[in-house]
């Protein structure tokens, strides 16, 4: 069929409406090896929010050392004009620098990124998750008194490839000192993609316990063995309204043996779109879009509702 | 991580212990371009076997004009000897031709293929729904006469290529039909991969309602839009507790555009695994025979877990 199924009566059981948060320009990106104009990432932003998406996050003000894709995030955000601003376009922010090049360049939503185990932090911010969320405190408190939006991922929330499972009281607390800092809503992240349902299940009934509860958070599934959208299903039961997702799988190479992308937005939508969930996203411009970036990327997606819609 | 997460505590929204159907030697290769030698198929079901699985579907007696790919069904069997015999090792055999070619190979099992709907019905048995259900009556006759264990399966179960959406009453309706010649268990296959979980959800409550309760049912989807896993665990939710999936995807090629593989059981097992939900399955030996098999296809495994756990 060269359709979804049509809306049916909405699912008792799951929400009757989802907010896709597309994540595609930064995290998608970042992970794609293949290095993009800026006017191309311009345009890809543009399509994506004509397509209905509720939230873009449009790139990130990381050190260009260490994400050479992303090094051009003023430039992208100059070609968007008004629209890569307001408290729909978010962008990634490390640390206060990033959050000075951020104000600078007019955004209207910012993002920190945590990790919910040590190894990782260190690794990838260099630091401890004590010294982490300090780190962030003045990023989030300047940001609000801008004015701006804050989302607060937290990383390795299921399992980390040097310390394993990551026990769920463990991601918790470190969730409740990111939201304590003042954050508008939390983003679960699958970092690895190993997590399964009953897993998702417990986190979510965990963090609710704490006070964070669905109505602040959302989910970050990547596919690496193939759950994304199985856990997302479990998620959305549980209340959960907002989903990150990358148009075509981007971020996830075909070809690699090792296939790490996010999950597809395209994949999403069908599922959304077959239990009567609403997401305003037209799911034909979204393939359209992703069969768009595929090409400057040289390879096809790895979404397998792009595969099967642009003619397969 | 090489490991799935370690078993948690059972889920108490998902059964204790699943039955996986593994139809990669038959519904997975029927479906490969690239043949393979008999020998091969031989050691795939005996090394699938040997992983644990529960029941391994070995070939099918189909007239070897329409899938040239299993017309060796006989050397298959003779090659595996008592390890393709029994109740747990089912052939498919499209008629009585096919039934008297499965009982001279001494098998202990068959399944029948029926379709839920008219075009495809005229299509894939050249009569409408009526006659094949009329053309299966003497086979599982004869086959529960012979003391075998009998399937049916129904495909087309939610859209249909030509037809679009299946409505639930007309599939229900030839579900009856096929049950009431007598067969043991039936197979709800989703053979285009359009399905989502609140379609899944709403047949499996109208099928138990008109007596064919989820312990005589199993599913079977197919990945083709990204909806096999999330449709499986939904159907798990409602008391399902078969399971068809073809070892690391078989029939869906990873260059293909339109990947339309079963859901792989690797993927299958690593998810019932995180949710502490018992398979018996060995998940790296299943990892193992995959890459085996993907050696003999000139390919790499369109599995997620296999991708991920081979090496990346």
């Amino acid at each position: 069929m060269d359709r979804p199924l049509p809306q049916l009566e909405p699912d008792p059981s799951l929400p009757r409406r989802v907010t896709v948060y597309e994540v595609g320009p930064r995290d998608g990106l970042q992970n794609e090896a293949t290095v993009v104009p800026p006017a191309v990432k311009a345009e890809l932003v543009r399509r994506l929010a004509a397509t209905g998406l509720g939230t873009v996050e449009t790139t990130s003000f990381v050190d260009p050392r260490w994400v050479p894709q992303l090094a051009d995030a003023e430039e992208v955000l100059g070609l968007l004009g008004e629209d890569g601003t307001g408290s729909r376009r978010p962008v990634l922010v490390p640390n206060e620098c990033g959050l000075d090049r951020a104000l600078a360049a007019g955004v209207g939503a910012v993002a920190v990124f945590g990790s919910a185990t040590e190894t990782f932090a260190r690794k990838n911010l260099n630091r401890s998750v004590e010294e982490s969320v300090a780190m962030f405190a003045p990023v989030v408190e300047r940001a609000r008194a801008a004015g701006l939006w804050v989302r607060a991922y937290a990383s390795m929330c299921f399992g980390d490839p040097w310390e394993g499972p990551v026990p769920v009281e463990q991601v918790v607390d470190v969730c409740r000192r990111l939201m304590d800092l003042g954050c508008d809503q939390l983003s679960l992240g699958d970092t690895i993609g190993v997590g399964t349902v009953g897993h998702v299940h417990r986190l979510l009934a965990a963090l609710d316990a704490a006070g964070i509860g669905p109505e602040r958070t959302a989910v970050h599934f990547h596919d690496t063995y193939g759950q994304a959208l199985a856990n997302t299903m479990a998620a959305l039961r549980d209340g959960v309204t907002v989903v990150d997702a990358a148009a075509g799988g981007l971020g996830g190479c075909p070809y690699a043996r090792s296939a790490t992308g996010n999950l597809a937005t395209e994949d999403l939508v069908w599922a959304l779109d077959g239990a009567g969930v609403e997401t305003g996203v037209d799911l034909d411009a979204l393939v359209g879009t992703s069969v768009w970036m595929a090409g400057h990327l040289g390879r096809p997606s790895p979404s397998r509702v792009v595969k099967a819609l642009s003619g397969g």
